[in-house]
């Protein structure tokens, strides 16, 4: 059996040591995350996480949901006294609107709380984080109206939120989605057509459940220029905020999938069901973006949290599991054998997954602090940057993020030899769930396509020319310190072989456009690689000064030596994705179709 | 639904064009094997193993086995008709001994057989592997007697076979089992214990099973040095072949496991069940290894079959579904968007798993044209060079062939994006299925220590000396062939990184041992990344000569093609493990054990 503790303490240094949250006081909500109301929210979310819904992962798993004959969808058992004990105690809201009830708080504390969830339990924290994703579609593009009647229900967590862009014939490519909206000329619509995999699309823990769907509205273009965006509700809404009748939307089927069993993935008929407008005509898919946007972030922190839970459960194993000697001499003499954690082999597992998993941590909590600032700041440069910093970055960390996720459960597998395999131990369901985070929201292929196709490219460049500098400023500035040496180094080496790489890219792409492309996902790697030794370099600095202060907590030692495993071990990767990606397209675009 | 077409063309390039083997046909053995017999193996087995044992793939996994209340086992539907269809062909004893009923082909041919049944449908194919490595045992081990009683039924496949090594307590480190065994007075032991995790310990598809097991006789040495193996059959057998009494061995329970679900992994109760004695007394995990050194092989085997079957089921995918644009224009401008096929990064999934499993193959057949030679050869030379060969590479085949087909299935699923993640596709179970080659008949981590540990030290250093020596003449050979520059100096740079590598290993392995334990997986991949180089080398070599003679075959062309891409794209990742190997124990081991 699994358990979860939630990383508490590695929370808190991230955000008062690293990111020092404290310093935004001034700024909306910030004010109402003292450091006490911080260590409350942490302390009991992780009680949470660990008592209610982690104990559910395996039910979920085994259980899975079920599509009764009337379209009903059935959880499993247990997850709607959950869910509704999340809603009572207020956490669905965090950090939504105050004006629609929710509490106000930063997203990146909203951000520790989602982690923490998601490692508890994939499958479950994908219901709530739906909702929070169309709660922010719609708040950003709603009308008053359409805010004031979805809004406060869908903070609370007493109604569900979805998505809906995939057709069968399309996911990736939505300019070729064919669901049509007519206008009935009341100013709705009558909808239909066919979405899957539809997260949450119908599920028995919430009254109603809010969709929004992409579909083309009777004689609009073609392509991505004639999407609109749509409200649709489940039970549409009276005016005195009960609920009325029925909408003609429903569930022809559930997918049955690899993992994430828990969750519901909907197929969903639309059946001229009627919806509303969200945003402007035909503009539907800059509209989907801000929730897209938001759930790429969430993806990547995905792939970081089920590596987190996975490594928490390896651990005791490799501390219990006696089996061999230490090449060093006996390390357990009394016993018939060492713990395996003796072995530099499961050592090395062990620290690929730590320093990914607090590396990838700082990633997701650094830029879940620019979502905040995007909003908040009253400094428009800082919006600005936080805005460039988000557009170039997302991408990296959505994939990097999943992809290493899922070595890193691999790994956490690994350790426990045959028993990771059986489902008793339950550490394969973490690989399982994990996997979807590298497909959904983006592959990861797309993610680095629109890293190299768009994001390069966009403001002549000025999105990576501004953090190439911030980096460049940190390591002058850190340069000279002896103990910063190894990671000043390693970052500026790192740096200096993206910015190549990037030049690279700029020289090429412009002769054949599929050197950009045969390039991506090294390059995106490259990106993720040289961020992380960024995130590591400021995590070293923080923790020398506390130590430098007289701070004795170990964690401070732990992430110096922590960080030099990424140095040494993990970074080194950087040179040889950029060797494959100098080599340009010709290798791999050299076989004709046929000979696949 | 998935389809599996073995690649007959490939295996015929390998046998016939690469490694010649018309030219031992002085061998016992190989004479049987003209290319008219070998056309017609492969043809028929490739029929067998779409038609009937692919078919079953998904039925076992659905279903999986079910042990009865009586404990005995009830494999899928489907499985004993396929199985019963194979024992009639004469296909379990392709390989063994005439003496017993075997055709007595080569081992090389076996495994082209072996893949296709692996690829087919892994968990199904198990049941006949594991029965060889009991023959392969018994044949090496046993006595006159015990092989006349046992080993023909073994061979037409009438009778199974298991190997029972894994206690709960231990599974790595053998020494410390504890299954017991009291001498009766006859000759016979009575053994007692309990072992887990035992493929095909029981099922409905075969009148016998003949398990070999691990246990220690009453008094023996504590450690490895005092454990003997045993054969007990699940049936005793008369003197005249007829089945006699159940013996005290019994199936305990199945273990629910992430994937070959199709294959019973019994828990297996010995309860004062009689058994004989196979070798010497308390020499039991060396008559073991004959086992072992097989099963390992045949494990590399699988990693490649999986990722083999997964390749071929993700390429129609690639090329029927359209989504986005090319980026250098349109490719299908009739339709409205372009095959994925068109897309680099899509390419590129497509390109890595072609490289690696046709280079993956060569490795395989190669190492298995050594199993022959070592047996089989009048030449004491050529036999000595065979087994230094086996040890030095049977624990690179294993582990990388497994790490690298894993990722290889990953990347099949990809391409896959959201179908990938359905069970519908039938993508995911390669995924599931490949996973425990990572892991059983040696962990990855234990084959890299027994690399690092065992095979470089032997004899002085004589293994890996005389294969590098191979690449040297390789090398100098064809250094001066313009058309062979690419593949000669990427084996080149490969080979002398690979060799600083086992310098440094030796250098700093003296000071502390645990420099060759937190190096041995990066090594290993070394090993393997130089040895696909050579193989890819060879290949090319083959193809260039093929091209010069005039044959116009495009199999030449593409070999050459993917040759590249493997140099280009996949071979630079040695450079990585090399600079994370050559910073030794200490990032590794520098954190307390409080600390994970």
């Amino acid at each position: 059996m699994t358990t979860y503790e939630a990383p508490v303490r590695d929370m808190k240094f991230l955000l008062q040591d690293v990111l020092q949250i404290g310093k935004y006081s001034n700024l909306p909500g910030f004010s109402d995350a003292s450091e006490d109301v911080l260590d409350a929210i942490l302390e009991e979310g992780a009680k949470i996480a660990r008592d209610v819904v982690h104990p559910l992962n395996t039910v979920g798993d085994k259980q899975g949901c079920v599509r009764n004959d009337d379209a009903s969808v059935t959880t499993p058992k247990g997850f709607n006294e959950a869910y509704q004990q999340l809603v009572e105690g207020g956490w669905m809201g965090l950090t939504s609107d105050p004006d629609y009830g929710g509490q106000g708080l930063p997203n990146i504390v909203g951000m520790a709380w989602s982690e923490m969830l998601s490692s508890a339990n994939q499958a479950f924290a994908m219901y709530p984080g739906l909702t929070h994703g169309a709660y922010a579609a719609l708040h950003h593009h709603g009308t008053e109206e359409q805010k004031k009647k979805y809004l406060p229900k869908m903070v609370s967590g007493e109604w569900g939120g979805t998505m809906n862009l995939t057709e069968p014939h399309c996911g990736t490519d939505l300019g070729m989605l064919k669901s049509k909206a007519v206008p009935v000329g009341d100013g709705s619509y009558k909808i239909s057509g066919q979405k899957i995999w539809i997260s949450g699309g119908e599920h028995d823990m919430a009254e109603n459940i809010v969709h929004l769907v992409l579909a083309r509205i009777e004689g609009a273009p073609e392509g991505v220029k004639g999407i609109s965006l749509f409200v649709a509700p489940k039970y549409f809404v009276n005016d005195d905020g009960s609920l009325g009748d029925r909408n003609g939307v429903s569930c022809g089927g559930l997918e049955e999938k690899m993992g994430i069993h828990g969750n519901s993935t909907c197929v969903m008929n639309y059946d001229e069901a009627t919806g509303w407008l969200v945003g402007e005509e035909n503009k539907g898919l800059k509209a989907m973006f801000v929730m897209m946007n938001e759930a790429r972030i969430g993806t990547g922190m995905q792939g970081l949290g089920q590596a987190s839970v996975a490594y928490q459960n390896c651990v005791p194993f490799a501390k219990d599991r006696i089996q061999g000697r230490s090449l060093t001499g006996p390390k357990n003499p009394d016993g018939p054998a060492d713990p395996i954690i003796v072995h530099p082999d499961v050592r090395r597992m062990l620290m690929n997954q730590k320093a990914f998993v607090e590396g990838g941590r700082a990633f997701t909590f650094w830029m879940s602090l620019y979502t905040d600032l995007l909003t908040k700041s009253p400094d428009e440069e800082v919006r600005q940057k936080a805005s460039d910093y988000l557009a170039l970055l997302t991408p990296v960390l959505k994939a990097f993020l999943t992809d290493r996720g899922f070595k890193s459960c691999i790994e956490a597998q690994q350790v426990l030899g045959g028993s990771g395999f059986t489902q008793e131990w339950g550490i394969e369901q973490f690989v399982r769930d994990c996997r979807i985070s590298m497909i959904y929201e983006g592959t990861n292929g797309v993610q680095a396509l629109d890293l190299v196709g768009r994001k390069l490219m966009a403001e002549g460049g000025r999105y990576w020319q501004t953090y190439f500098k911030e980096i460049d400023e940190f390591v002058a500035e850190n340069e000279g310190d002896a103990d910063m040496a190894p990671f000043v180094a390693g970052l500026k080496s790192a740096k200096a072989q993206l910015e190549e790489a990037t030049g690279w890219l700029g020289e090429n792409a412009m002769k054949n456009f599929d050197h950009a492309g045969a390039g991506s996902t090294d390059y995106l790697q490259m990106f993720g690689l040289t961020t992380l030794a960024y995130m590591w370099a400021m995590m070293v600095k923080v923790s020398l000064g506390k130590i430098a202060d007289g701070d004795s907590d170990p964690l401070y030692a732990n992430k110096i030596k922590t960080g030099r495993y990424y140095v040494d071990r993990v970074l080194p990767e950087i040179a040889a994705h950029f060797a494959k990606l100098k080599t340009g397209a010709d290798p791999v675009m050299a076989l004709e179709e046929e000979a696949f």
